[in-house]
Order: C-alpha cells, then structure tokens, then sequence
C-alpha cells in the first residue's frame, strides 16, 4: 500500500528514467520499430508519469489538505477541491 | 469547481440514470447500432460512473481523512493511503 | 489474446451483468457502505464496460474497416478513422 | 477526423516536446512547485503521449492490418488482436 508516498529525490529518480524511456520511443521511431511495440512501450511510459503523479497526490492530500484544515475549514476544503479536479484531469488524460 | 461533492440523493439519482444507460446499451446492441455509436454511448456511461466516483472521493477525502486525521496521524495517513490506492484503481480500469 | 471478439449474446449477458452492479452500487450508497467500497467496485464496473467497447472495436475494425477497404481505399480510410476518434473517446472517459 | 494519422517526422518532433515537458516536469520537483500544478502538468504529458499512441493505432490499423488481410484472413485476424491487445494497455495505463 505504501510506495506512493516518495520522496523528492525519487521523484526526480523517476522523471529521469522517464525521460530517458522518451529518448527510447525517439529510437524506436527512427528505427522503424514495429508499431505495436512502439504501443506497449508508449503504454508503459504512460503508466510510469500516472505513478509519480500518484506521489505527488499523495503528498498533497498528506500535507497540503491536512495543514490547510488545521487553519480553517475553508481552506481545506479548498485544497480537497484542488485535489479532486487534479485526479479528474488524471482520469481524462 | 464544486460539482464534485454531491448528496446521497444525488449520488442515486446518478446511478439511477447509468442503470438505464446500461439498459439503453442493451437496446442498442439488440437492434443491431452501428459499433461505433455503442462506443460512442459506452465511453459517455464510464464518464459518468468515473464522475460518481470523483463525488465518493470528493467526501472521502473531506471527510474520513479529516476525521481519522483528528484522532491520530496514523488513522489519518492509513485513510490517506485508501484514498491513492483507490485512484490507482480508477486511473487502470 | 482472443476473448476480445465476442458474439452478440456474449455482449447481451455482459451488459445485463454490468446492469445488475450498478444496480448493486445503488444499494451500496443507500446503506452507506464505506466510500473506498463503493469506489473499488466503480472500478470494476467502469473496467467492465471498458472490455464490452474493446469488443465492439474488435468487431469493427475485423468486420466494418475491411469490408469497407474492400469496396476502396476511401471507404477504409474513412472506418479507419471512425475507429481512431472511438478509440480517443474511451481514453478520455 | 484527421490529425490522428501522422509522419515519422511528426512523430519525432512531438516526442522531442514531450521529453522536454518531463525536463521541465524534473525542473518543477527541483524547485518544490505546488504539487497541483505539477499534477496538472503530468496530465498534459500524458495526454500527448497518449496523443502519439493513437496516431500510431490508426497506422497500424491503416497498414499493417489492410496489408496483412490482403495476404489472408489469417494474417489479418493476428493484426486486429495485436491493435486491440495494445488498446487494453494504452486503456490500463
């Protein structure tokens, strides 16, 4: 269950690999890989930014929301809001 | 912004309406629609069953996190690790 | 990899089951049962209707795309097309 | 309806702009930008990525399928699973 919880260097450790796996696609391309392939691994690139994005809402709601409630109720329920609109941009990419 | 946060009755209400969106689906596939209308329809009903979903989220995170956080970081972050993992599943389905 | 390409009454008896989950889901807001519940099984019903459109799209670039190629390239093109912007739908949904 | 079927060229130049968006992603985590606005930048890298992953859909099922319906039936089945196996990764990621 943990393991969305990451901290600031793994995100960037993350979004290294993750550039790293775009330079690959930009191979793949040149080197008239076989579409499908392209596919699975386009997938898979995908799969890796929805995790660190996974984090960082992990972090928002831990800290973000929960500082944000301690001062008012407003302003929690602003960042739960936050929050909500940020997963349904998740959902819709 | 809002939207998102909704009552119990609305909650059924919805679910009412994509009951009969499923129904209507039926329909659709007996009397033989053209495919990719019914893909049309059936990318257009798991909107509405992701937007449930945002709305049960919407009161989790405002009000079992809040609540759990009260009592005790722990209770708190547990709630919050339901709360990500509970994304993940929607983000992979 | 086959189990995308099902029959008409294949996708009848999908459809009558995904009806009796949000049927269930109904049930499940009325009698308050915990949101992170209720949202694991919006997962599985949203997961549900993903593989009937799956199905569809099977069928349609299997059956309409190719007929329609055969009768000419502009024809194909066009199915091939409706089949990509289907495609758009559902990931945005 | 266009815009899906793209060049080798067209393919390079949007992974070229995706690769910088996830530099720019590394720049944003470097410099602790608010965790929302990250989020709601990782759903744009995602959506261009996905963007790319349906442009090389409708040529597969522009080329490669066509090519290898006209070999044989055979041949062209195999090609319509191989689309619809990549849709189910790119819908799970």
């Amino acid at each position: 269950m943990a393991g969305y919880s990451i901290t600031k260097d793994e995100h960037l450790k993350r979004l290294r690999r993750i550039e790293g796996q775009v330079r690959g696609l930009q191979s793949m391309i040149d080197d008239d890989v076989y579409c499908v392939d392209v596919l699975t691994q386009i997938a898979s690139v995908t799969k890796a930014l929805q995790s660190v994005g996974l984090g960082l809402l992990d972090e928002h709601i831990r800290h973000c929301v929960r500082d944000a409630a301690e001062e008012s109720d407003e302003a929690g329920d602003a960042k739960v809001e936050e929050a909500i609109v940020a997963v349904a941009r998740l959902l819709k990419s």
